[in-house]
């Protein structure tokens, strides 16, 4: 678990020097990273595109860009910070009063030592962001503004990872790779799908996982526009970001709020710890508000630690390297793995002795209920599991479900049948749990009457 | 408000001295004072004609009543009072000693200064009803007990207003109007049934509107027997009481529990106050107990402050025009005329961009999240209401439906909706709200097998 | 109730000295006083009948068996105590060292006056059980060793009382009854089941009920293997047990959690006292294992006072005579009295007028709602309940649904309606409540897909 968490902060360190936007050359070099890493389609979607009721933007490489005091001395310098720059800033090259300059300056007054984090993907505009003290202290004189930047005609980039299964149905996983140097929000995010992406590569699938490496917003649009006809295949699908910090892990549901990913998130994140979070869906985050838009109403929730907007670190320089820390990095890929382990490993069990209780002492499975200390611990179950396991595998109850009402960790439960199962006393009565369901095309909304 | 305050208040004030009862003179001149203010149909049902169960009793008109001392000093005088005559008192005129006439007082040893209220409507009887100091004080002696009352073959009155609309489903709004000089049972709920019918017959309505102002029980009964094949039309239903004093707003539901009128009031309820409550259906109460008796079971709860019996006030002289209060009955109101808002306007809504989010930016209804202060209060809404009904309008969610899952109140919903309509983004998938039928008759109860 | 109470400790002092087992004659001779009080069919499953996944096992005879010190002086003697014989101890004559006897004996150290009462059916083996006191105190000699018992091929005892009702659906219930020298775990249960079954007898049955005295698991099992085609018969069902403490009255739920046995034993225990307790069903306790079973899932709960292993007289010498209490063993006869009345009486009603309430006045069926004092406790019921019974009684209501709705005792309401179908207000739509099904045979399981 700590090489975990160190493999994860470094995956986010190489990361966090690149200038990435919602399209650009940082955004490519960024999936080129990941695709080094895991089979990585890229795709490139032309600027001027309808996706859905939005239009790929003109795509933007910023190259330097500056303020500077007429005697030469630097205010603030893009190649010092990603951030100083206003995302989508373009072009310009002029000596400006500080009345005007004041104009196209961001900074917070609340924490006047921090870089804001600022976008202006689909107006037309230039800024600078920089610390309120800094911005406090300027003189008022001329000033002189450089940016070479370019918005041009040219594309965005998105990566699609897709690692097939035995089934068709398939898990989605989206993350955002679009911020530019900011760790928690979504470097945090890129790096466990990454590692995820690389850990199921490696194994038997049950069902086939999809990573979504895209800028947020008009990516997920973009992929959604293109793979329309394909996503009724989603069974289950998770936002990743903001994995980095100290927060409870914190799971947002689905807009159906009973999908079986809700289900098992809430699973996980309850045995985890009774710390974590659940919270109920809202048409405010990240990509799940597309996912989850009317038409689509797909069943993807959002995993994270802090959701945004709620700690102080949140958009702004100090989201940086040192904010997100390898051990939390490496709980929260724990909780992910989990929640990936009952995707792939939920299924409907039947015993095969059903009428009263087999007889468990002549098969070497019974042990007093007392004794649920060593035993149990190097079975990896206790015997109340087992029982659970046998009183309701009668070809409806899921894995899951029999965690639930015994109470136990999903993965007790599966130990427990996996005993069971090895004596010949349980057989899979179907791979697949109830309530996952692939459909041919996304579900229509009802027509509407006008 | 304060206005509305004020004429409620003066409406209660004219009626107050007039001795109403189940039948009878008070009880006409009522319907006249409603009839002169909104269009109303008085109804006259014979004497002795059998309703349902019961039979249409008598008619009482009372004239005089006193007791007095053989000195010619005067003990109660129903002049002074209308309470002091128990009500359906039939005449009489003799001198009676002091132990005979304790037998036909009524008082209130625990409110010994207040006069009771009491009815004899199926008995025949007489009596009288006075603080039970004054009765204490009564010497050892005879008395001269006067009633000119006459019960006769005459007729139960009520007034039915019918405000028709789009649909034939109807809201029925019942009132029972025959108490005497008792203000907040049931002038209030008078005056309130008359200004909802008065601002409800100025607009366009979705829905027909049915005022019922009648005698309590066997009013309802009569109006029941009458209309039998028609109460299949009712979808929603009300019946008004207590709504002048101080209490908290106070719904109690229907005997279905979950009609569409008791999702309404609970949710314009605890969006109005915290303080408010909501109530089950029990069997006991006002003329709700006919509409809800169980082969009708229709879907009527009742509106009110304090429940019958729960204020000391209740059914004595201390029920009078200041225990009512123009602020009270103003934001009674106010509660009421939201529910009938919510009545009017619930309906289902289609996106017409329901594949992803719509731009909203390029709409002009883009506003930071946080900005919801001046500028929602300026709209009527918050962004958050907007995407809100931008998510679920999917043609199977009302704009109730998003209010509750939103926690916002129905306005701000209606309101951001209309600008997602004037956008374009909304059009309206079907005008009645799921769980609203209408029959062709009432509902009949499963058969009886003896 | 005192006497019954008597009566109930008095059947536990009679069968308190037997030395029962799973099979035997001490188990035999418990069944023969049952036999004698209530019509019962004992019987008898030859050694080696194969029961679902199990095998009856051979029949044990101990006749005697002692631990003495070659001086002669006694340690344990089986003529002394029951529980001083490993139950199913082969037999044995022998002088062992210190060293080998220890790894016979059985005691509790946290318990160190108590004899343990312990088993070995199926293990080949010897033992016996002592105060940890008295082991301690053992010294380091050599003992000679002697039990006189038989494990011969014989047969497993149970005992089955049958009173036919008017219907063929059944009540199970069903009592262990191996147990030796321990009052509350089980001969309480068998008392009560005992007097049950003769009050029961007495009186017109709309049910059939089926008494089962068997021993534990192997029992139950071998009931379960001859009548596996007449389980589906079993619409309620009850395993009594541990019912003579002083713990609160607990209900277990059977598996299915809502049949209509979980929801009447619900319903009286919060009646009886807010103290009582309901449990989940879990796969450990007592038979209910057996009959909740994923093959069969008969809707059979549990009803004792405190649950096994959770009293510290549990399984050993002191659960005696003294522990189980007349006044307890009498209410819990009374509790388990009201869930019989329950399951025997409700039923489906229908109201004779359900067009608007009937007129009580004219019946003598109307009394002030505050007076609800003595003239409820002389009717059995108050107003409000007789409100809820006309109001409710819709064909689709129960008694039990009424109950539940008014929050009254089932009792209240079954007076109430009693006194409304005298009245002609009522009559039954149907006997049986919902929820109640009899089918051909046990539910099958799904078929596993292996």
């Amino acid at each position: 678990m700590a090489a975990m968490g160190e493999a994860l902060h470094a995956h986010c360190a190489v990361l966090f020097p690149i200038c990435r936007s919602i399209t650009g050359p940082g955004l490519r070099e960024t999936l080129r990273y990941v695709g080094a890493r895991i089979p990585l389609e890229i795709h490139e979607v032309p600027s001027g595109t309808p996706v859905l009721d939005w239009t790929v933007p003109r795509e933007w490489v910023p190259r330097s860009a500056w303020i500077r005091r007429l005697d030469g001395t630097t205010v603030v310098d893009f190649a010092e910070h990603n951030l100083h720059l206003l995302q989508y800033s373009h072009a310009m090259d002029a000596v400006v009063p500080l009345a005007e300059l004041q104009r196209h300056l961001h900074s917070i007054p609340e924490q006047p030592e921090l870089v804001p984090y600022r976008t202006a993907y689909y107006s037309d505009g230039w800024g600078f962001c920089l610390p309120h003290r800094l911005r406090e202290s300027l003189g008022d004189e001329a000033y002189r503004v450089h940016i070479d930047a370019e918005l041009k005609e040219g594309s965005l980039s998105y990566g699609e990872c897709l690692l097939p299964g035995e089934s068709e149905a398939e898990v989605l996983v989206s993350i955002h790779s679009c911020h530019p140097s900011l760790a928690n929000d979504n470097l945090s995010g890129i790096a466990l799908g990454l590692e995820l992406a690389r850990a199921l590569s490696a194994r038997r699938r049950r069902l086939s996982w999809r990573f979504l490496f895209l800028p947020g917003t008009i990516g997920s649009l973009a992929w959604l526009a293109r793979n329309r006809d394909g996503v009724g295949r989603v069974a289950y699908g998770l936002v990743l970001t903001c994995l980095g910090d100290g927060g409870p892990i914190t799971y947002k549901a689905s807009r159906r709020g009973d999908a079986p990913i809700d289900r098992i998130a809430a699973h996980v994140l309850r045995h985890e710890s009774p710390e974590n979070r659940l919270l109920p869906f809202s048409p405010y985050g990240y990509d799940e508000r597309q996912y989850c838009s009317p038409g689509f109403d797909l069943p993807v929730g959002c995993l994270m630690r802090s959701p945004n907007g709620t700690f102080p670190e949140y958009h702004s320089s100090a989201d940086n390297l040192d904010f997100v820390r390898p051990e939390h990095l490496a709980r929260s890929f724990a909780a992910l793995a989990s929640i990936a382990d009952v995707i792939e490993e939920d299924r409907l069990l039947a015993s095969t002795s059903p009428y009263g209780e087999p007889q468990l002492g002549r098969r070497g499975l019974y042990a007093p209920i007392g004794g649920t200390g060593p035993a149990a611990a190097g079975r990896g179950y206790g015997q109340m599991a087992l029982l659970w396991v046998l009183n309701l595998a009668d070809g409806r109850h899921s894995l899951l479900d029999m965690a639930e009402r015994a109470d136990l960790s999903f993965a007790e439960i599966r130990n427990a049948a996996a005993a069971a199962e090895a004596a010949g006393l349980l057989v899979t009565a179907s791979p697949i749990a109830d309530g996952v369901t692939v459909q041919d095309s996304a579900p229509k909304p009802r027509k509407a009457r006008p």
